[in-house]
């Protein structure tokens, strides 16, 4: 393998494939990235048995890459990173001398580095499937953010560390929980599926592939689901996940749909006297505020015996006269607001000791679900 | 105690004296922030028994603090800290209830803590002394940021883990050593002293005491030395700290006169080259490199047998025709390098097994010393 290259091309490739690259793991094989050369292309691909990521470099261009001769291996992921990172060079050179070496030289830096036979690097199979689903790129980055977060961090229940894709004809429902909140998103995709599908994607996974993303909002990415893994297929890049294996709970008369009370109020609002009536919780008590209507003054009430009490007010709109006392964990509902991008957001209360459901008409696709915490 | 006070004052007032609030203190009442209000002052101090901060806001505008009742009371820091800086209002209602509840108010917040009577608040003496250092603001700034870094961070040698403040006349003698490397500024006080000093102040405390000051470079520091504690004064900040018994060891006789070689390079360049060349190597081999030169050539080495070597090239001025290879630790040489604000610095060898010193003819202050290290 011997080629030029420009550095901030390779760069950008390594930044891709290096979340993959395993740290701890037990077989040294993986902690390296391979290299393929080929005469019209440039693989890199790293794995850590739970995610691989492939990108490419298409050979085409002299200015940015050169090949002199084709050829694999594979390099220290850590170490090819921090070298390219480092160099001030305009173009790189990557050499394989004795099979096993690997030259990486400019004018005045030379690197010699031990590589590792590509015949000892897993066999991955990244085909695509004949299957795939569309999804604009700028809505999947919506569905991470706007989901994630309510997964559990509790290997006791797996299939709550992960996001629930549920995808019949053309609709796409997404559910994450930990079992005291809810997060949904509801899109439409662009082609109908021919096969229905109701998968659990590790949450860390798909946040992992959603910080690699660019901010293209027309790009589409494929998503191609085959046994136990999903392999998702944006521009150049190719990431694959296990799947969380597990019926995931149905979720779907979880939120109701009859309230006797909604809230109106500007999101930032709302937000910012939760925090303020959590500054006296602590985080061990699960940071209970307790809500209050009266008319429409709103007011957000925490006390704790030790530290202190706080009251909050803020002015608010309510759909009818009813009014409500409700306690919840002001973290959880702060990172349900947090989701929202949108300017006001409604509180739906079904009853004392139900659900809180949060909404916005100005995003009719998102709903976030907090359970009630009872105080006595 | 009553007042009303613009929230920007107070907050700015309480990040100051925070960086004293214990933490992790068995004695609760440290915890807190002793509020001191007089007709025409507010003082604000907080201590962790190591060091003391206070600082005050004179009554002088209505638009700024108003005073109702004057009186003292402790509040717990944490707290007020989170209250003051998540509150949205432009000015602050505190008073004093039931002599220890305390009232934090503004139009929609109410917050009530329970507060600590100011007689449990340790006797903390902050008298100033009749001898005076003075110091330039922006002089000592750098005093701190070119030796703190040098100290060690073992607490088997408690005298390393400071800064040797030496004072004769008008000549302030500053040393960090670690017994690797060591760091000297010296730097001309705008008066001399009657008394001379030498002392060793803790370099984490004085690090703490550079952040909380400003960057106005007309500005003195006061520095009063009595006992066992020093006691810096700036603008309305005082800041005491414990100082560290025992000798400083004596440095004079380690930094030599007379060199056979010296090297004349751009500051930048030779640490880009040293960072790269140190990217192979390990923290636990304290990223060993070896320097060589060959006529103005230099090369910096490293080499490990798992992972591989590198090779740095890049010109440089010498003073004579004579060549150098010596070992050292990158991350040392690279701290020492960093602590220069110039653009070109020179190395000076003395023998092979001698110490480097690292200096610049723009700024001849400041001399730091990197031990080599001896390999085979």
């Amino acid at each position: 393998m011997k080629l030029t290259i420009k550095k901030e091309i390779l760069l950008e490739a390594l930044n891709k494939v290096s979340k993959a690259i395993s740290t701890k793991n037990l077989i040294p094989v993986l902690a390296g990235i391979k290299f393929e050369l080929k005469k019209k292309r440039l693989t890199l691909t790293a794995s850590d048995n739970d995610i691989t990521i492939q990108t490419f470099i298409n050979i085409n261009n002299e200015d940015d890459i050169k090949v002199e001769k084709e050829g694999s291996i594979i390099i220290q992921g850590k170490y090819i990173l921090d070298i390219v990172r480092k160099l001030p060079d305009k173009y790189i050179n990557i050499e394989v001398i004795d099979e096993l070496k690997i030259l990486i030289y400019t004018e005045n830096s030379e690197f010699n580095l031990n590589g590792i036979s590509e015949e000892e690097y897993p066999n991955i199979n990244l085909d695509e499937s004949k299957n795939k689903l569309l999804i604009n790129n700028k809505v999947f980055k919506n569905i991470v953010n706007q989901t994630a977060f309510a997964s559990s961090n509790e290997e006791t229940k797996p299939v709550l560390t992960g996001i629930n894709f549920n995808v019949v004809g053309d609709i796409l429902e997404c559910n994450s929980t930990d079992s005291y909140r809810l997060a949904r998103k509801i899109v439409k995709l662009e082609k109908s599926t021919e096969e229905n599908y109701n998968i659990v994607i590790p949450s860390h996974n798909i946040m992992e592939f959603s910080k690699i993303l660019d901010d293209d909002e027309k790009e589409n990415i494929e998503m191609n689901i085959s046994g136990n893994k999903i392999l998702f297929v944006y521009k150049n890049i190719k990431f694959q996940s296990r799947l969380i294996n597990g019926t995931y709970p149905n979720t779907s008369n979880l939120i109701p749909n009859d309230q006797f009370l909604i809230i109106y109020t500007n999101l930032n609002d709302l937000y910012d006297v939760i925090d303020r009536a959590s500054i006296l919780t602590s985080d061990k008590e699960k940071n209970i505020v307790t809500l209050e209507t009266n008319g429409n003054v709103l007011t957000l009430k925490s006390s704790s015996q030790e530290i202190g009490r706080v009251e909050e007010k803020m002015e608010i709109k309510k759909n009818n006269q009813e009014d409500i006392r409700i306690s919840f964990s002001a973290k959880y509902m702060m990172e349900a607001l947090k989701s929202f991008q949108t300017e006001n957001v409604e509180l739906h209360f079904v009853g004392e000791i139900k659900p809180i459901l949060v909404k916005s008409s100005e995003d009719e696709t998102l709903t976030q679900l907090v359970l009630p915490i009872r105080t006595y």
